[in-house]
């Protein structure tokens, strides 16, 4: 469960509330264009992953799934399949755009949503050859040092 | 699949997506508060409904469920449990907000995805009486004429 303390103690919660918090408090470097029709296409593609993706295949679901009795293969490939239907839809939202982020040359919101979905789909073993868009994206938040130093494994508390 | 057309054609997606560009472009009345972390907190209940409960309960979902061979009550169920979960997390985020409505005097956000999550709820069989304070943001939405117009039943293409 993602939460945020700010500097008062409030305890900030969901990835995308924080992200727009973060966005208002630190406009610095922005996460969103300025444009308000950029901005919610920007959105959307963040929100097919965070709404239409992420929550049909994390870990509560999968394993509610296999409490109703479904083999692991097919809790498997109902991941896989979500993961596949919501980066389909999203490879199309930037297919247009020349990038190399997804919404341009610098990351923004759609971004950090993008390349943890990445992740979780090869884990589910899908094939991401058809979404050439989407990994130059993924390669362009892999140069880049604040996406690095965010990484599971960089944290202090990594197991 | 909920999209808006612009004036000049353009094609939005994403029901939160849209609301924000809404917020921006047309300001009056407000959607989210002004202050920041009040926005944020806003934003976490509606995406406690739109990432956390919604997603894992609509048609697309109950029906690949049922094509996986689980009987129809179990998938009712399925669906009430994502209800009741989403509803139980809602009802304390603002359990100390006097309201009417969810935050405040006036309709943010979160009521405008309040109001068809307790109609899902209902649906599918929801016991509504531990959700006292999400009642209470429910009747004053009933009471406001927006809401009433914006009611599935009253749209002209309503079966």
């Amino acid at each position: 469960m993602p939460t945020l303390e700010d500097n008062a103690g409030a305890i900030l919660t969901q990835s995308l509330a924080i992200i727009e918090w973060l966005e208002e408090t630190h406009p610095e470097p922005p996460l969103l264009p300025k444009d308000p029709l950029r901005r919610a296409k920007v959105r959307a593609f963040a929100l097919a992953l965070a709404c239409d993706t992420h929550p049909v295949q994390n870990l509560k679901v999968l394993a509610r799934l296999r409490q109703l009795g479904l083999p692991k293969e097919k809790v498997t490939e109902w991941a896989a399949s979500a993961n596949r239907e919501g980066l389909s839809a999203c490879e199309i939202l930037i297919a247009g755009e020349s990038g190399p982020f997804c919404f341009g040359g610098a990351p923004t919101m759609a971004d950090l949503c993008l390349v943890p979905q990445l992740a979780n789909a090869r884990r589910f073993g899908v094939d991401l050859g058809g979404f050439p868009r989407l990994l130059k994206a993924e390669a362009a938040a892999k140069d880049n040092k604040a996406f690095a130093d965010a990484a599971p494994e960089r944290q202090p508390d990594a197991e």
